[in-house]
């Protein structure tokens, strides 16, 4: 008996892990919560800001409990207050739509706890909602890879930054996608309690920090390729399987039923739809190519196309930067 | 009105980000919660797994909501059942205890879980409430750095890879530290849905991963640190503040107060502590340093002590790897 107590004290003096801070002084953070919020969005800077020590207090709308987009349910400690006063506020992104970007309580809410905070940051999507309320005009902004076109579009008094993990204009910063709320954090803990604090809460978490960015989504070659968005009728895309690769090349896999078992149906829509986005075919005997100048940079795109099985065909596109 | 619509109908497009799988016949993980578990040990995971494309069913021993070490209030979707069938089961960490590692009735779930389970994973000191079962009686297994020594003590049939972000024992995984979760997450992926699919979800997520391993905290040189754990008395640490470098460098400080103004009481303590360690002085005219053969490597540890204010010092310990 003497020996359990004994492990189990051990225990208790071993597990000890940090956790966030409840003194009413320590350096506060509202972390915004909605149905459909991406968990890693909050729950990553959370983690982080919690180990530097922060006080956290999770809000929303109306205070009820949450799902997030995967499913977690989480219960807010409060309802939106206009006379909260946060040193900072998160907001994550998630499953957002037009009418919460729009929500003149949440809108509101936000400008104005950004009169009284030190800083506002926005994780992957979040940067609609953050963006709606004008703060980012005129300012540098990213967000998740895919929404780059699309916040472009719907927001062109905002700079877009598409190879940035992370935009620090003093008060209002933003980050990119899902995981890289994580290093927009640990550069906000940085700015307030100074670099060393950073690189131990990184150290504390296990977590590769690279301050000066790291892996970043939107430099990767896939942004240049062709979205396959407008299908031809009788063709599915059953799966788009794989993308991976550094800046300079890019490999990316869809499994596509065209109906018959003619690979030439999809080779000829292929070809269509990289002349409609501006690619110029390079001759090939047994490859289909294509290269487009975007910038400064030449790119050079292969297609091999395989028989899966009955109609169903996959594709793999090889994209390189020529250098 | 009109363009306000479609604004909210382009948002909606852009926006979907891929939610967790409520396909009966999807690849089914059961994540253990419990008070006090960390946040990011379990929803990095939740994040990977959902990208998968799997099915995600949070369990706590009597279904009520929990709260993470971080503060949040997060309630599982269902309580223990023996009755329940995963593929997967999820183990995290967090604020354990000897009350919650030796829980009969989360033992026993885990154990009657791991007969039908294709995979049983811990997180981050979850490893302890995994070893408790004896299911890693003989396997290899890593955890969070800081308790190595004491994981080893406790379950010495246990094979210890204090240089691993992920152990695969086939059947039983498990992970290091806090965010490792990640990587051990999609490293379960990988097996499961094959290296292609993993590699998407981590693009899809925005998270540099690197699959033999990545930053791994246990290989770091602060591991041949000694503790400062028992102080002298009128002796305080105030503070920790910074320890990062790579394999070969490590930097640490602490902020000490000694009661008196003097530097060399703490000169002096450091002194003793370092021979009760092991270590070796090596002479020198200014600076505090000491040498140590660990294994096949010779460690040379500088320390220098600077005065704060009052009876305040801070130390830098510079650890370097003699090639």
């Amino acid at each position: 008996m003497k020996k359990r107590i004994m492990m189990w004290l051990m225990c208790l003096c071993c597990m000890k892990v940090n956790a966030h801070s409840k003194d009413p002084d320590a350096f506060h953070v509202g972390i915004l919560l909605f149905d459909g919020a991406q968990a890693i969005d909050f729950v990553g800077p959370v983690e982080v800001f919690g180990q530097a020590g922060f006080r956290l207090t999770t809000v929303s709308k109306d205070g009820a409990e949450i799902t997030t987009a995967m499913g977690l349910k989480v219960t807010p400690d409060q309802r939106l207050e206009p006379a909260m006063k946060f040193d900072a506020v998160l907001i994550p992104g998630g499953s957002i739509n037009g009418r919460l970007i729009e929500d003149p309580v949440i809108q509101n809410w936000i400008m104005a706890q950004s009169q009284s905070a030190h800083y506002v940051m926005s994780v992957c999507n979040g940067a609609f909602i953050l963006a709606n309320t004008g703060l980012l005009d005129g300012l540098y902004a990213t967000t998740i890879e895919k929404a780059f076109d699309s916040f472009a579009r719907q927001y062109p008094a905002v700079k877009l930054a598409r190879d940035k993990k992370f935009t620090d204009n003093g008060k209002v910063l933003t980050t990119a996608g899902l995981s890289s709320g994580i290093d927009g954090a640990l550069s906000l803990v940085a700015k307030v309690n100074g670099m060393r604090s950073a690189r131990t809460v990184a150290a504390k978490i296990e977590y590769d920090w690279v301050p000066s960015g790291g892996y970043i989504r939107g430099k990767m070659a896939d942004r240049v390729l062709p979205e396959f968005d407008t299908l031809p009728t009788g063709v599915t895309l059953m799966a788009k399987t794989f993308h991976y690769g550094d800046e300079q090349n890019w490999f990316q896999g869809h499994v596509f039923d065209v109906g018959v078992k003619q690979p030439s149906r999809l080779s000829s829509w292929l070809d269509q739809q990289m002349k409609n986005a501006g690619w110029q075919a390079v001759s090939s005997d047994n490859t289909l190519a294509w290269s487009k100048q975007l910038g400064e940079q030449q790119w050079l795109l292969h297609v091999s196309v395989s028989h899966l099985q009955g109609t169903q065909f996959s594709t793999q596109l090889t994209l390189n930067r020529q250098i």
